[in-house]
């Protein structure tokens, strides 16, 4: 098969900045992109070559685009399961395959399915809904973690439950509520895997969080941690993607406990927020090797050539409206600092609006600068 | 000034693969662009905001391009000089300034310009056309170089004069005969300055030729030469920068003479081939910072993370039509290697279709990589 400067076709379903940052590469290696997503201003828009406004979880939207190219990949997992898999009967490839996409889009089903697999992992009760979970917490143990099993996206869609009446307003939905696990680290391992087996790891990278308010602040790479946890860790990781049997990325957050063992959490089944430092640091970017991935060509170098950290740009407090990047001239001339600007317009408080990558030879620095880029670029309006 | 997702516009005259890696910065930034090409099959035309399709030397396209955006660049020098002289005039910002690129533009003014300003450059003698030359042929020594002063590109417009009738054919138009200086390396230094004066250089890169058919078949950064050599061409190219007050990058092309003399050749006021290992190799790449230097941004990082090596895909003898990049699957499986693809869909004998970096820690593997690449892919049709 001939993909470069060819009337091959691939197709992406989303148009938001993970498929913005996949086009840096189909622009690179010249591969002709159609591109589905239901808004007009999607940071997609220009750098494909063919745009198609509509909604991702519409079967006849799905299936129709997905007729008219020769590989469909995803950069969202929200979108039409039952228009994949009739695409994917008809011999029309689909990578990552519905069948992976299948176990990971439902909470309930990929707990049970790392269960099955022995693969390692917080212990879970699933519920039909909030109210059986109810009839049923004198079973439970306080605090549990509770999950709605679809549709949660970011953050939405989990609770910590420290009290019965923290369960109040939730929505009356299938749900599961794991036990909550003390751990020291949240990590991630992105693991890539081509049609013909050929399979890849990123190195370890670990989420530092703020120390009061829990909430992810660096995403680093390689983690701080003993060198024979990265490696369980990676190995878990390895196991998790030939267990699903995936094609493309595969990002598998895990936790490090007290006591050094590697839970799995969850998987995302696409470049992910935490390979977004491989753009500068690796060898080949976490989307490069999606696109290499999803055509069956040869996996890049997963190493690192420096040590990278990444900072989300997410919309300030108390600001909306058209976007302002207060700063950015300063972190700018700061050494390996490089800013991605996603391309929305408007801002509002948490929306994901870019991210800042610093990478240096040396950890320690590449730390320091992150913390000031922290404390300096502000999203604003 | 606002430049990140806002209303600002970036024109840049000329549309070819300088243009479109360029726009990999821009997306990144998410700094609005234009773009003026005559072809409608420009590498840019997607990825920019807006295509207007024109003549770069035609006045009123240029001048009614200009006249639309905020800042005006080029990656391309045979644009219309004089629409560029009449928007810098009426307060547009132009960079490089049409000051700058009337000192190029034409070799002869260029070749002066450095004699005027003590650097160093093989002496050479002007002529008002070929006539003018031959009727003084008594009083040049063979072998010389004979170049048109206007209108040559990427090798055309210049000859090596070995004999009398070796003039034979040239065009009657003006030119210079320059004194042939033996040389052991051809050496390039990308400077890079915005308009408060923040200057940058790149290390010196190494053009490796074939030592046959005296072709640059490598391009080498880190050059193997010795430290106080590579210091002076990077003072050298410093010092031609600060003469011509430039704004944007200068690459400037200079030749290491037997005896370790560095002279200079000719400069390029734009991105430029000498400079594409930079993308993966570099901190901050060439295009990267001919961004920040004309919005005025502070320069990013010239430094290198590791050895980079570029060698171009130019098109195979003997094949003219639909391009086909003949084993890239392979060279994709090496450590390191990253092919661009420039996306002109018609090859022909050596046209620029693309090129190839080959990244690494270590400088004589990344050799050993190069010219297995070179052996092993080929643009046929």
């Amino acid at each position: 098969m001939n993909y470069f400067s060819s009337s091959f076709k691939l197709g992406i379903l989303g148009g938001g900045q993970l498929g913005k940052m996949l086009l840096f590469d189909t622009r690179k290696f010249d591969i002709q992109t159609y591109v589905l997503d239901p808004s007009d201003e999607a940071p997609c828009k220009i750098a494909c070559n063919h745009f198609v406004q509509g909604d991702l979880m519409d079967f006849e939207t799905v299936y129709n685009f997905g007729k008219k190219v020769d590989v469909l990949t995803f950069e969202i997992e929200l979108v039409n399961l039952d228009a994949l898999e009739k695409l994917e009967n008809e011999g029309k490839k689909v990578y990552p395959s519905p069948k992976t996409l299948k176990l990971i889009q439902n909470k309930g089903v990929q707990k049970e399915f790392y269960t099955k697999n022995n693969i390692p992992t917080a212990p879970f009760e699933k519920f039909e809904n909030l109210d059986n979970l109810k009839s049923k917490i004198q079973n439970l143990k306080l605090p549990f973690v509770w999950k709605c099993t679809e549709f949660g996206y970011d953050g939405n869609g989990v609770k910590i439950i420290r009290q019965t009446a923290d369960l109040e307003n939730l929505p009356n939905v299938e749900c599961i509520a794991e036990t909550m696990v003390p751990f020291k680290n949240e990590l991630a391992v992105i693991v890539c895997r081509n049609p013909s087996g050929e399979i890849k790891t990123y190195p370890v990278v670990e989420m530092e969080f703020h120390p009061e308010a829990n909430q992810v602040e660096y995403v680093i790479c390689p983690a701080r941690i003993d060198e024979k946890v990265a490696e369980k860790a990676r190995a878990i990781a390895l196991n998790v993607s030939q267990q699903f049997n995936h094609v493309g990325l595969l990002a598998v957050e895990m936790f490090q406990t007290e006591d050094d063992e590697i839970l799995v959490n969850e998987v995302a089944p696409r470049p992910h927020n935490s390979g977004h430092y491989s753009i500068e640091a690796s060898y080949t970017s976490q989307f490069e090797n999606h696109l290499r991935a999803i055509l069956d060509l040869p996996l890049g170098n997963t190493d690192s050539k420096v040590a990278g950290i990444m900072v989300n740009l997410v919309g300030a407090e108390g600001f909306s409206g058209d976007v302002v990047y207060e700063n950015i001239e300063t972190i700018l001339g700061w050494n390996g600092v490089t800013p991605h600007i996603y391309g929305k317009k408007q801002t509002r408080p948490f929306r994901k609006m870019g991210h800042v990558t610093i990478v240096n030879e040396n950890m320690a620095e590449a730390r320091r600068i992150a913390e000031e880029v922290k404390n300096t670029i502000r999203v604003i309006s």
